[in-house]
């Protein structure tokens, strides 16, 4: 069905794609190639909400060569005016022939319209081509479109036996400088980073993206005017930070969680969102939460926070992927644990998961595995 | 000094010594190849101790053609008669002209006296090629030959979460049936399998090599015929094991490290040892007893048992390398420890390691490090 001239044309609008991950949030990353058979004639990706979608740029680019090319899109072109105008239009203006699309655009507001829009214009579409790998472009758009809820990364460091710090808390630096600075890089992909007041009161941490952390690949594709700092989500059940903790100076905005309005005086960057506690606890429930932080068009999150709430994402589902840092050291049964998840009285109880990244990262192993 | 002809010509001994890593014990592991110029003429490995040293099967393949040619060895030719007659002599005795040795024998019987004798018959000797290689071949014996102590593998296998039962020792299975063989190829390696009396009696295990588990590839290089049982050591402070138990029926050799001589009726395959108890303590001098095991020719310990006797060989400094199989599991933190080490108050007291190797081994994740 497919020739591998469109596999090869897809894989380099995929590799497009790529190239605004740091960028597009609440957007999809999407990559675009029109092709003459053999011979790209033109190519454009989604860079920034607002600015055009990646079937624009290539369509720019392309010029009147467009007319009875095929373009390869990683996702369905869209049917609706939003803030641009709707790509499938501009399709079948160029007298494209033929549209290859990796996958149908899980957003309600598509689902499949693009298509049946060129489809009707009497161009030839077809779909399915490289789908796998177009989803993996975004994991949390789709998540967002199709459940209503963000899709969640768990940031965990520990020793090998498991333990964040000695019982008394000393933890400095279990992970080496190559392992923060890959947690540079996962902040600076995620739509938000959630932590919670214990965190913040205990190391009074920055939770921001760091450009000259990010490394020499990544400052090659991601200047350092177009750096976005994900939204910082603070849980704060019992109103207990307070605005002279550092993040709430740092550039960006700053999302604090709590049950009750406090009256403290913030400034605009810094916004209290109001979240029922759960049942029988004194913890705000963490579903609402991230329906609510769904709603504000968050689709990627990047948990870095303690035991405590590591082990209630876990336990109420929440959680999609584990990204665990492990250190070559061994700290000791009476250390403090990685997640706090209690009660287990079955092997039947326990999580399952499926491995699918490791790599070392400096002396460092860095694991990542599905939930 | 080395051409790239010494050098293809040692990674082929050592290819060859590769081959006895089964059965040499407590012999060490040595390849040998002799060549005129690039031509192979002659190669041969030890095999098993008892039988012809590498040298030997090497010059009866060469033949008259050992005259002139070099000889590549990973380990020094031997000096003196054990249960073989000397091999430097044999080359001398073959007219060879030239030996490169990986590295000089760490046995102090022999250490420098086979270079010696050879270069006294007027034989051209260097050493030094590819010696961490070599060395890697025979970790075992080349520390007991330096220290009198034995080169200690701990095998552990836990949670992510770093975690081996739940609370209530429900365990069974954590990891995978690839990683059961992944432990059956290292016991198969090793002089001595080391375990405790609590896991016997908690578990009934077999500590044994089955030959049905190796796989192919060992199959290929192993026949059943020569399948080596190492040694099951189990430490029996307070004599509470019985001779009912299934290990005590199974070929091979037991010997059970206690405090006092037991009275039970032991079958020809099970010896006692006394070991001195650590001063105010109940169990065993984990020290005493690995210089024991060395005394008896023990290169090379796994050790499979739980996590006490884990954190105690880990405290005595007793371990070389820890091997880590991490199943895709969370337990949670009421469940039970991986190692129990206790009482750290610093980091600088941490146990540092260094990671070596990690790879998958069917679902699971196993991590080498060096301590």
């Amino acid at each position: 069905m497919f020739s591998s001239i469109d596999h090869s044309m897809m894989l380099r609008a995929i590799e497009l794609a790529k190239r605004g991950r740091f960028t597009t949030a609440p957007n999809p990353n999407v990559g675009c190639v029109i092709a003459q058979g053999a011979t790209i004639v033109g190519e454009g990706f989604h860079y920034q909400a607002g600015q055009p979608h990646a079937e624009v740029f290539a369509l720019r680019a392309a010029g009147d060569q467009a007319k009875g090319a095929t373009a390869y899109v990683t996702l369905e072109p869209c049917s609706h005016f939003g803030r641009t105008p709707p790509c499938a239009q501009a399709l079948i203006n160029a007298n494209i022939s033929r549209v290859v699309c990796a996958m149908v655009d899980p957003n309600p507001k598509v689902g499949g319209r693009g298509i049946e829009m060129l489809k009707i214009a009497g161009i030839e579409v077809q779909t399915g081509l490289l789908a796998a790998d177009a989803q993996a472009l975004n994991l949390g758009f789709i998540k967002r479109m199709k459940t209503g809820l963000p899709y969640v990364q768990l940031k965990l460091a520990a020793s090998l036996d498991g333990r964040t710090a000695l019982s008394n808390g000393e933890s400095k630096w279990i992970t080496g400088p190559e392992a923060r600075a890959d947690v540079q890089r996962f902040r600076a992909k995620a739509g938000a980073v959630l932590s919670t007041s214990s965190t913040v009161i205990a190391d009074d941490p920055s939770l921001n993206v760091r450009w000259s952390e990010l490394g020499e690949p990544v400052h090659a594709e991601y200047p350092e005017a177009a750096l976005r700092q994900p939204t910082r989500v603070i849980i704060d059940s019992k109103n207990r930070v307070t605005p002279d903790f550092k993040l709430f100076s740092l550039a960006g905005k700053t999302l604090l969680a709590r049950a009750e309005e406090g009256q403290e005086t913030w400034s605009d960057s810094v916004s209290q969102v109001l979240i029922p506690k759960q049942d029988d606890s004194e913890q705000l429930n963490l579903t609402s939460l991230m329906l609510e932080l769904a709603k504000q068009d968050i689709n990627h999150i990047w948990v870095e926070a303690g035991a405590e709430l590591a082990g209630g994402l876990l336990a109420a589902g929440l959680v999609d992927e584990l990204i665990l840092y492990q250190a070559p050291k061994l700290m000791g049964c009476d250390s403090r644990s990685l997640i706090n998840l209690k009660g287990l009285t079955s092997m039947s109880q326990v999580l399952n998961l499926e491995i699918t990244d490791v790599r070392m990262i400096g002396p460092d192993l860095r694991i990542i595995a599905r939930v």
